[in-house]
C-alpha cells in the first residue's frame, strides 16, 4: 500500500507554524528557548494532543508524542526533526520535517493504521546552535553524547544560561534526557541546504549518510612592524602566512575528492592598524567529506601549508582542533525504506551524502537511521529566501511516510482503508 | 666651528621628559591630550622660559620657543619634533627631537652666539595620531593641509572632541596656528624606526625625503554559504578573493622597487563564523615608495589583483582610497647642511629616505626642510623595546646642533667661545 499525505493539512501545518516568529522578510526568526519557541512548542503540544499522542518532554526540552505499536516486544519507529530556526532563517529548515512526521501520525488515524512498532515523533530542542553551542545540542544529550551538565551551564551571548531559560518557557520537563524505550529505527525528513537536488531537478533525496567534519583554528605568531620603515625582508607578518594557508584551503578539496569541501569562514589579525605589520592572524578552517580518511587528509594538507607557511614567513604558529566529527553511513535497511518509498512513488529520486549535520548523526548512533530530502531551490538556506516548493515538500513528506511506514510495519492490513 | 652637545644635560633632559607617563616596562604611555601630555608640556614650557625663549602656544596647541636673530629680514629656523607618543611606545619616537633642539638654543647661549637668523624649537601636538586621526595633525593645520574645523571636531573612542581635550588640559593658545614668521628653513631629528642604520652599523643618518605613500580598503562582496553542503564550484567566497590580493601585496614589491613596501595591516570577514562562508571581506593595504610613480604602480598592481581575483571567484568589490601622500624629497641646501654636518664630526652617516611620515612632511610644504635620523637599535619602535644607544643620541644631536647652526648662520663669530 501507498500513502498519501494530506496536502491540504500539510499545508496548513506549516503555515501555521511558519507564523509563530516569522519575520516581515517572510523568513523565521524562532532562536531557541525564546518566546517564539515557546509558542511553537504549544501549538506543537496541542497538535500531538489533538492526535492521540502520548505526550511527554525531557529535562532537555525535547518533546516526544507516542502512538503504541501491536508488537509489545518491538523496538520504536522515532521520526522528526527540529522546530527551532537561525536568527534570520527559512520557514523549512527543521520544521517541514516536524510538521511532516506529524502529518504521518495524523494519516495513520485517517486510515486506521496500526503498527506493529511504536511510532514516535519528536522536536529536538537547539538544533541550530546559534544561541547556544553546540549545535545539535539536545539530540546529542538525549544519545548521550553530550554531557546534560555541560549543555545546561551553556550561556548565550547574554549571559542567559541554557537552563534558566529551559526553566522559564516551561519546557524543562522530568523525564530523562535518554532513551525511554527500545528504538528500531529512525528517520529525518529535512531540507538539502545544498543544490545538488535543485540542480539535477530531482523530486526528492535518499540520503546515505552525512559527511565527516573537522574543525581547526589556526594562529601565527609573527612580529608587529611599522609599515613604512621595516623592508620586506625584515618583516615576519603573522597575516601573509595566515592568507597563503587560506589561498590553499579553497584548492586543496580539488585534490582530494569529488565532494570535499574547505573553508575559512573566520579570520582576524592584532594589532589590526593599516599602518602596523601584523603580529599575531588567527583563522578557522572546517574541512569535510563523506570519507573520514579523506577528512583526515584534508586536515593533514592544511597542516602541511601552515608549517611551510610559517617557515617562509618565519613566524611560530599553534594549532587547536575544534571539532572531529565522524562521517555516518546510515545502514542499508533505512536507506532501502526511503528508496523502496521513492519507487512506490514514482520519483525521480538522488542518492546523496549530506553536507551538513542534523539531529539524525545523533539519532544514529542510538538505531538504525536514515533520512529523507526536500529540495532547496539555489541551495540556499538559514536566509529568509530559504525555499522549497510545494510539490517538493509533498514528494518528501510522502516520501518520510511510506519509508516510515515500511519500517513501523502494517499490523493491520486487512482492516485498513487506503 | 663645530659645536658639541653638553652630554650630561642632554641625557638629564632626555631622563626628565621620559619620567613623565613612563610605564612599568620603561617605555612611554603619553597620548596626545592627556594628563601627562599636559605634565610634559609644562616641564617644556619651564625649560623654555629658562633658556630665555619667547613663548607661544597656537590653537593646536603647538608650541613654539623664539630666540631672536640678528637679522631683521632673515627668514626663522625652525627645529623640533613632538612629545607624544603611543600607548604604549618608546621614550625616544618624538622626545628625542624636541629635547636636542631644546638643547641646541641651550648650546647658543653656553657659546655666547648670536644667529644671523632668529630660531624657534617646535613641540607638534598630535604627531601620533593615536588617540585622534589623522597623524601628523597639528603641523598639518599649521602648514594649511588639514582644516583647523575638522581637527577640533575630531574625537577618540570615548567620543572626547579634541578641541575640549585642548582646554581641558590647558593648552589650547590664542595664537592662530599658521606660520606667524617668515620661515627660512626647517630641521626634524627623530628617530629612525627601521633597521638601516643599525644594521649598517652607522652613526647617524642623514635624510633626504620621505616616501610617497598610498592607503586603500578594498571590499569583496561574494555570497554566505553553508560550508558543508556547498560544492566548490558553486561558492563566491569573499575571503578567498581577499586572500589571494592580499598574499600578493606580499610580493608586489619585490617587482617594483628596492624601497617599496607592500602591507595588510587589517582584515576581517562577515558574517565570520566558522561554518558559513564569508559574504563580505574587507582589508586595507599600504603602499610606500620614495618614488610617487612607484607607488602609483604598486596601487595598479594591487588593483589588476583585485580585479583578477573579483573574476576568478565571482565576486564584487569596492576600492576606497584612504589616504595619498606625496612623496617629499628635501632641497639640497637643507641635505647638505647635514650632510656637511656629519662630515665635521667625522661619523659615519648613511643617505636614506624615510618610510614614516613625520611633522617635516608638513614644514616642508612651508620652507626648506631636512632631518637627521638617529640610530633605531634593531629598527624597532613604537613598542618600550625600542632603544637608540646613548653614543647615538650625542650623535644625531651633535648633527643636529651643527646643521641648524650652518642654516641660522652665526652673526658674532669673533665673539663666539667655542
Amino acid at each position: 500500500m501507498t500513502l498519501e499525505v494530506n496536502a491540504e493539512r500539510l499545508q496548513e501545518a506549516m503555515r501555521e507554524q511558519a507564523a509563530i516568529g516569522m519575520t516581515v522578510e517572510g523568513g523565521l526568526d524562532r532562536l531557541t528557548l525564546t518566546d517564539a519557541d515557546r509558542d511553537v512548542r504549544d501549538w506543537f503540544e496541542d497538535a500531538m494532543l489533538d492526535a492521540g499522542l502520548d505526550v511527554r518532554v525531557d529535562e532537555m526540552g525535547n518533546m516526544f508524542g507516542r502512538r503504541p505499536g501491536t508488537d509489545p516486544h518491538a523496538g520504536t519507529v522515532l521520526i522528526g526533526s527540529h522546530l527551532d530556526s537561525q536568527p534570520d532563517g527559512g520557514i523549512y529548515d527543521g520544521p517541514l520535517g516536524v510538521v511532516s512526521a506529524l502529518e504521518f501520525v495524523r494519516l495513520l488515524d485517517d486510515h486506521g493504521i496500526e503498527t506493529t512498532h511504536p511510532v514516535e515523533i519528536v522536536n529536538w530542542t537547539n538544533e541550530e546552535g546559534s544561541r547556544f553551542q553546540p549545535a545539535m545540542m539536545s539530540s546529542g544529550v538525549w544519545a548521550g553524547n553530550i554531557p546534560l551538565e555541560a549543555a545546561y551551564e551553556t550561556r548565550d551571548h547574554n549571559g542567559d544560561r541554557f537552563c534558566d531559560e529551559l526553566e522559564r518557557i516551561g519546557y524543562r520537563g522530568d523525564v530523562p534526557a535518554e532513551p525511554q524505550h527500545e528504538y528500531d529505527a529512525a528517520l529525518e525528513l529535512h531540507i538539502e541546504q545544498g543544490p545538488f537536488l535543485d540542480n539535477e531537478d530531482r523530486d526528492v533525496g535518499i540520503v546515505t549518510g552525512i559527511v565527516g567534519l573537522r574543525w581547526g583554528e589556526v594562529t601565527f605568531h609573527g612580529e608587529a612592524n611599522h609599515t613604512g620603515t621595516t623592508p620586506m625582508h625584515y618583516r615576519s607578518d603573522a597575516l601573509v602566512a595566515a592568507t597563503d594557508v587560506v589561498t590553499q584551503i579553497r584548492r586543496i578539496p580539488s585534490t582530494l575528492g569529488e565532494r570535499t569541501v574547505g573553508t575559512t569562514g573566520s579570520i582576524s589579525v592584532e594589532p589590526d592598524s593599516i599602518n602596523i605589520v601584523p603580529e599575531t592572524a588567527r583563522f578557522t578552517f572546517d574541512i569535510r567529506d563523506p570519507s573520514d580518511a579523506v577528512a583526515d587528509e584534508g586536515v593533514e594538507r592544511v597542516l602541511q601549508e601552515v608549517a611551510a607557511a610559517a617557515e617562509r614567513e618565519g613566524v611560530d604558529y599553534e594549532y587547536d582542533e575544534r571539532m572531529n566529527a565522524a562521517s555516518v553511513t546510515f545502514p542499508d535497511r533505512c536507506v532501502d525504506a526511503v528508496r523502496s518509498a521513492v519507487d512506490d512513488l514514482d520519483y525521480d529520486g538522488r542518492e546523496l551524502v549530506s553536507g551538513a549535520g542534523h539531529d539524525a548523526t545523533y539519532m544514529a548512533s542510538v538505531c538504525d537511521t536514515a533520512m529523507v530530502f526536500a529540495v532547496s531551490d539555489d541551495g540556499k538556506s538559514h536566509t529568509p529566501r530559504e525555499h522549497t516548493s510545494w510539490p517538493d515538500c509533498l514528494a518528501a513528506a510522502n516520501t518520510l511516510a511510506n519509508a516510515a511506514l515500511d519500517l513501523a510495519g502494517v499490523a493491520n492490513p486487512d482492516e485498513v482503508d487506503v
